[in-house]
């Protein structure tokens, strides 16, 4: 599969600097890449491999140019450049439609004939499986789920009843989409469950890695917008509504019923209080507790970083009598005033 | 299926205050809900929405009753009186007992007529499943697990061997009860793995979510007691005991040894150290770290709520120096005597 | 099964302060052991049962054995003499080889006569399970992956494709190894998936607890080093490495392309930021959020203790305020000078 170096260049549109005929086979890191394979420098920690790579060809921005000596693909976003050059070296292999013997397909589903079914994977009354739809080994799909085309379920895979998956949907192993949402209400003591009479909606384009979950909803629909990017272990509460183009990292919590605006970008571990608004274009960083709405786009944080344990531990004493020492300061302004 | 609103006021015991013969048809929020649907106000964020509501009627606390134009079900407890009237209006539907073709059941396995075992479930050696038990489809029951009456695995489950599963128990696809527990010890640098020698007892009516985990005990059970919620992701480590009717919600953390009163509510993200003990009714703030005992009643809290980032970079930095800040001031109150 | 108390101490390289022929049936917590069971003592929470346990003997450190009536186990570290105790007392049962008739083993698989495959599980092509491995009910192993001899996949787990399991790895219910890394690029207000080309390694003796999930490589592999312990909801992502022998407690989320050194021990609920190096021996304690490199071993907090709820609204509102507070003594101080 070598490729020009000139081709990979008119693919993720960037000026080369260097020999077009240089034949790459493959890609690799900065410190890592052999001949033959092309790199990329987006990320300044990396900065002392630069000139001794061993690459024949980098993707980087103008201005890191003269630090490196081999080809150069020069773009004004090389991470992205690199993105798309992996896409173009690495196309996504097509797969073999068809039924495996040992799926379990209901009879009164509806199989696109050119979807994969894959081994033990169970196919509930009434399903709708969408054309093109890739649904690996060990899946899962509830009576009434529908699954649009060109989606993929890689493996071990839940869809929970009536749920709505679109087009071009990627759900990663031990995802379950649509389990009952944390609904309860004290009864003299006792919880009572409600019963969970919403849906979720998946959009296309949406991603959910690894052991996530989205709740279905209470009484409406649980809706994750169009191109919504989830890592793993992420949990998204019921009749939670996240915007277009959202992108949640790993272990997050999110609540029941936030509202969560477009192109948001949320660190991972943060948990995000029930019924909270966050605008379009806000950027939480990592293990951020929300707890009230964010009405502008903006960068938001909580936390403490770590620190080393015995400065910690003087701190975090301080820092229970902080309301005390507030108001101590305070009393000496008086006196000083 | 439509009910008079009537019949309704007397299933959750509320004063009516308008058209006993109105026909109720289904359930919405108040800012949704369409002409023939009961709606309920619970929550003083969704205020304005109480005036305009197209809702036929709706289930408030007198005190609200004036603002609101339907039918009114006027109760102490709206949330209450909603989750009663949704568990009326929507009664649980029934399944067919028998098990699916491609379920696998070991001979030795006690499985009664009245319940039901999907496909691809796999039952092992010496497991009791009792009455009107369901089990969906790709769930796993290892050797001499019991699940007892009345329960329902909705779908890939997996019970691990010799747990018992009480009455009316409900597992949430993903769920993992009785891994064994976290128990290793530092032989020379190495870890060496200590056997799980415990099993999990859950006891009746509770409910765990999605993807949440409950170890197996070290020597004694981990104890999951009646009638506690526990929401999706929550991992509950070996040896704990958690109390009747306690709450946790998604996410959180609960370190081996733990024991949690009963009527607890924890909130979402928080971690529980372990070998603590919490007393009966503590409630426990989100995304807490709880490393010591609680011995009392009431409500406990840790963490910084996430504020606008540049703010907080300049606070975190003034954390570092805490204790000197302090050390500084009682330097000032000495000078100002 | 009962064992003289004297082969114990042998076993377990204690000093025997008792009957060496008192019979051994079983273990048990100091609380609740009963006669003919053996105890041990290293937490000193538990001192009180000391004196009154019914246990026939009880491990303990010389410095204890005066509190204790029992036949007494005497070693330096009793939690350590335990675990042998345990191991023991309790190995390891064989099982069956062979592969159950409801597996599905591609005709291109390698499976070791010697290995066992359960029920309603999935082999792919080309995948070689080595000698004595055992892979419970309804795990996935997807195409090319390697299981090499003595592991243990206990049920429901997922290795997807070209995943490398080592020798003696042992993997809880829900782990899935090798899921896509979450691998983004922002492609004018959409995000692009980037194609995770590298794999995971796990290396001999590691063992991951249930529903935790460890990413495959962007590039180069993920990569698990031996004797590594994972608790259970841990998420390990893409280019992570992990040095030998380092622990990992639950509910952990490590972020892409963080390298952790040689036997660090991390506690529950802790977030590592992407692209850090964390040195040997390396000690991070529960819920910490470590968002810069760590270059030294020793021991490193964050987080706020739970408290009081009032006290800690009171803490946090004085927080929001720390850089103007700390600004306030500086100007008391000029003044006091």
């Amino acid at each position: 599969m070598p490729v020009k170096l000139g081709e990979i260049a008119e693919a993720v549109d960037a000026e080369l600097d260097g020999n077009s005929e240089c034949l790459i086979s493959g890609v690799g890191t900065l410190k890592n890449a052999k001949a033959g394979e092309l790199s990329f420098f987006s990320n300044r920690r990396y900065f002392s491999f630069l000139g001794t790579t061993e690459a024949s060809a980098v993707i980087l921005s103008a201005a890191d140019g003269q630090a490196c000596p081999a080809n150069k693909l020069i773009v004004a976003d090389p991470y992205l450049a690199y993105v798309k050059a992996v896409r173009f070296l690495y196309p996504e292999t097509g797969f073999q439609p068809g039924c495996h013997e040992a799926a379990v397909i209901s009879t009164s589903a509806t199989v696109d004939p050119g979807a994969c079914i894959g081994a033990n994977t169970y196919v509930g009354e009434h399903v709708t499986v969408g054309k093109d739809v890739y649904i690996g080994p060990g899946c899962i799909i509830e009576s009434n789920a529908v699954i649009d085309e060109g989606s993929c379920l890689v493996a071990g895979v839940t869809i929970c009843h009536d749920v709505r998956i679109g087009k071009n949907v990627r759900l990663h192993p031990g995802v379950v989409i649509g389990a009952d949402g944390f609904g309860i209400a004290n009864d003299n003591g006792r919880w009572l469950k409600i019963p969970q009479l919403g849906s979720v909606v998946i959009h296309d384009d949406v991603e959910i890695g690894a052991n996530s979950t989205v709740d279905r909803g209470a009484l409406e629909d649980t809706v994750v917008g169009e191109g919504v990017k989830i890592d793993n272990q992420v949990q998204i509460g019921h009749n939670v509504i996240i915007g277009d183009h959202t992108a949640i990292a790993g272990c997050v919590g999110v609540a029941g019923s936030v509202h969560i605006g477009k192109r948001c970008m949320i660190g991972g571990l943060s948990a995000l209080s029930g019924h909270i608004d966050i605008a379009d274009d806000v950027i939480i960083t990592g293990m951020s507790g929300v707890s009230n709405s964010i009405r502008e786009a903006g960068v938001y944080s909580s936390g403490i970083p770590a620190t080393d344990n015995r400065l910690w531990r003087r701190n975090i004493t301080r820092f229970k009598h902080l309301d005390e020492l507030a108001r101590r300061v305070k009393a000496l302004e008086e006196k000083n005033q």
